[in-house]
């Protein structure tokens, strides 16, 4: 049932396939264009998506008949795909089978149905399991290297290729491959138990597609270590199935997700099994990694490795539309300079600039907050115990060390532009958090309205500009019971900077722009959390005023005094 | 550390990647031809592969900046990431950012930073959530309809158009795009505890990308009702954040797989998630399903709809070479026909046949042979009980009662091929297992050797043929404790009918041919199991013979008393 639900969400999302009535078959839906071509057909149980349906399109199969999952699908419906392809005028039709009895049998009574019916039918079987020491009379299974031959005959087919040389050539291809895989948890058939049992931290090496037991359970590793034993079991000469791999071979490597491994830790197999290989001296042309053949939600991955020469990895390079293919870049993997050098900012502005006129005032200021930042250290950590994680005075007083420390060694840039960016990598580097991330956004924002002179209009300009940056990335706005509580009435008075006359009117200006931050800040006590960390507590509990506009406040305050003294 | 190893592996796995050295910042390996281009950026905390960097190349982002595992990226990585696409000569740099308040505002800070320094510099912000009927503060989050916006706003800075042109259409599309999850497990960051509990059996409607909580938990449910829930909240016009979708619309649907599902499960809910928007009139033009916007390895899937016109269609449609990006087809997933009809075998045999002159000696031999089966059941059972799952005189039984019904009720054909075909049928209908595959080879590969009246050359090439067949597909040899160890020397008896004069001549042959069989049958009592079911059992239990040997044995006597009497 699950089955056909799948193979329909399957057909009915991609519009180069279609089902064959009556039947778990999914052709392509354009078999006008197979007409002289040999046709491929491929299938086999269900749970294996995008394994087989995945790979029907132009340059890789022509259909694929599903069985219910894990189970073999029965001839009749392999009969009727191999019927329809023909029927349809292709020059011949060949079956890509994996290596298991149940396959070889049922795909089997329908190539022997078919010829009875004159059809020009042939089948490979791809048995590209390492695992097995001494194979069994069964011989080595079938795994996700099967996905290599579907492509490579895929190209083959496409280019007119006749089917006694595609079959020829596949016999040969199937030796080159080789597949191996580990699992960290089992996978379960839908309404049946687990298909295997896995103590936590356990992992089982060389198992199936379908949850039989492997050959190996060990302890988990590293993935570098899993991967040093699966190439290693893969190639080892005294193993019956290895895969012979040399110095110098080249190789297409896919690394199959068999289900619920994370794309993050697929992307960590990969690196490590390029550079494993890379290290035996083998030469990785391309990499293909994700979901190919999996066996439902098994928190497992296999390596498949295919040795290619040129020829081999321009048919693998032929284009597909088949729906399961990646987009896969063309350039080698092996050998390929992979950095770029970072265009950086500009060397730190401290190597290039010069102290100005205000150079010693700027420095009265900056210390005039430092200390006051300090000395309120620990009141703001009582406030913002009650609100949110207590630590709002120890960030404050981590920037202030920071520009304490940057006051004993640099000198201070004469151009406000400089200053403001230069403390704006300051807080960036030293204060983390959100508060710190706000602080270094309207100091980055403000920063470009100002120069090395600049009149009161630049300043409003630039604090507008700072808190609308704060605002606009930061999603709060005053009434939010936030730092811009206090920053924004402040910054509306400081706004008559543009017309005020200096010295004297900015001083009144700014004096009255602390007095509505004070106002602002205490306010807060009243007011919702609507934005940070603070909102997650009820209301009922905030009966003290933000700590974050507190600091702001008191930050105004110390620029005022410094600049009265 | 394993988010270095990731994207160390995806950049190393696809050539048209490259890292910048010092960050986690990748970027296409071919800046040149962004010259005079829009730079398109995003990125955000990791684990959810692929996003950000595989979606990075021709037609979709330009680079991708990576965090720690769910948490923002440094803003100095990404101004580094602007500088270096700004002076590879982009004639402007798009951020795209999911709506996160870290990720606003560390992209934030670089954007304000890189404008100082004269970079033309946007943002535009996705905030496709539709859980919150009551969004708070921080708005909507950004989940996987950000992908879409990778996709349109590349497919516009690839045609070359402007920065400002791109944004604004943006800011318009993003209005288009509603996004909705449930999870049935959550997802542990490397290190940490699972980020939720959920007991088994209930799952978790509305959560974001990294484990947050939903809106409401419920028991689990069928994926048709679980996608009708989806997409009724995402569509209610009383939640705020809903998308407004009415008949007539025309929607691109993305399945995405959050983290473990199977694909299967993936391709269930494709269908159902067509099926329930087709039935509220909407058009669905694309589906993508997998995996696009991750949560580790999180059990769970978002559906995303982004409503699209004829123009924003074609943009989904252009070309990428983004590694993640899908191979889709462009044909509409609505409104096509997705049957074919299949090409079956001709019309069964039994309409287009006549009875021939042998035609009563075949009735009297296949009533002496279903007489013997029947009368042995039991035996059959018992052997089968030492070795395997004692069926198997039941299975020959189920076929010697098909085959009897079908003496009743048919003609006889007279032609020898279409008899055996006829046989094979029945076979493949009623017996089931491996034995019903293999006689039904047997019996195929041998039927087109026959026809009306055959000599016993045609007799010898396909009794020949059928054991072939049996051995090719089936992978067992004579010694290995089969039915071979029966068949296969009587064959090799049955061989000299190719040059013995007829009838009496024949008859003898047979006579000694079911000798043979017998000996062959009786002497597996001392063979080692080497394929088959029997081939698990320990070869010390195994002192009786192979049933399929004597059955088939049986099968040879009875067609030879038919002939004889």
């Amino acid at each position: 049932m699950c089955v056909d639900e799948a193979l329909e969400g399957l057909v009915r999302s991609n519009g180069g396939l279609a089902l064959l009535r009556g039947h778990r078959v999914v052709l392509r839906s354009d078999l006008e264009s197979i007409k002289g071509k040999v046709a491929l057909l491929s299938g086999g149980g269900s749970g294996h998506e995008p394994a087989h349906a995945g790979y029907i399109g132009v340059g890789m199969l022509s259909g694929a008949v599903a069985g219910a999952v894990f189970a073999s699908p029965p001839p009749g419906s392999v009969l009727a795909a191999i019927l329809t392809l023909w029927k349809g005028g292709a020059s011949g039709v060949l079956l890509i089978v994996k290596n298991y009895t149940g396959d070889r049998l049922n795909f089997g009574i329908a190539v022997e149905q078919a010829r009875t019916q004159g059809v020009h039918v042939d089948m490979v079987i791809v048995a590209d399991d390492c695992a097995f020491a001494q194979p069994s009379k069964a011989g080595r299974r079938g795994l996700c290297g099967t996905v290599f031959i579907h492509k490579i005959a895929g190209a083959l087919a496409e280019k007119g290729c006749p089917l006694d040389e595609i079959v020829a050539r596949m016999n040969e291809a199937t030796k080159n491959i080789g597949t191996l895989g580990v699992s960290l948890s089992p996978c379960s058939v839908p309404g049946c138990l687990p298909s295997f049992q896995l103590p936590p931290g356990e992992m089982e090496l060389g198992l199936g597609i379908h949850g039989e037991p492997g050959i190996k359970r060990s302890k988990v590793a590293s993935a570098d270590e899993v991967v040093k034993t699966i190439i290693s079991h893969m190639t080892d000469s005294s193993n019956k199935s290895h895969l012979s791999l040399k110095s110098g071979d080249k190789v297409v490597l896919c690394v199959n997700n068999l289900g619920a491994l994370s794309c993050l830790e697929i992307a960590v197999v990969s690196k490590v099994a390029i550079h494993c290989l890379e290290e035996r001296g083998v030469l990785v042309v391309r990499v293909m990694s994700g979901s190919f053949m999996t066996s439902l939600e098994m928190g497992g991955m296999s390596l498949s490795l295919m040795k290619v020469d040129e020829e081999m990895l321009r048919l693998f390079d032929a284009k597909t539309t088949a729906p399961a293919w990646p987009n896969l870049s063309t350039a080698s993997v092996s050998g390929r300079n992979m950095f770029m050098k970072p265009e950086e900012k500009p060397a730190a502005a401290s190597d290039n600039y010069n102290e100005g006129s205000l150079s010693s005032v700027i420095r009265l200021v900056l210390e005039s907050v430092c200390k006051i930042l300090l000395e309120h250290q620990e009141e703001l950590n009582a406030l913002d115990r009650a609100a949110g994680d207590g630590d709002c005075g120890s960030t404050h007083a981590l920037v202030a060390n920071a520009i304490q420390e940057w006051l004993h060694t640099s000198r201070i840039p004469g151009n406000f532009g400089q200053l403001l960016a230069e403390l704006a990598l300051l807080v960036q580097q030293s204060m983390g958090g959100s508060s710190g991330a706000l602080y270094c956004l309207f100091l980055s924002a403000a920063a470009p309205h100002l120069k090395q002179n600049c009149d009161g209009a630049a300043w409003a300009k630039a604090l507008h500009a700072g808190t609308e940056a704060m605002k606009r990335y930061g999603g709060a706005e005053p009434g939010d019971r936030t730092m811009l509580d206090a920053l924004c009435p402040a910054v509306e008075e400081l706004m008559k900077l543009s017309t005020a006359v200096p010295p004297d009117g900015h001083i009144a200006i700014l004096q009255s722009a602390v007095e509505k931050a004070d106002l602002g800040a205490e306010a807060t006590r009243n007011l919702t959390a609507r934005a940070g960390r603070a909102s997650y507590v009820a209301s009922e509990h905030l009966t003290q005023p933000d700590p974050g506009a507190i600091a702001v406040a008191a930050i105004l305050k110390a620029i005022l005094n410094a600049l009265k003294a």
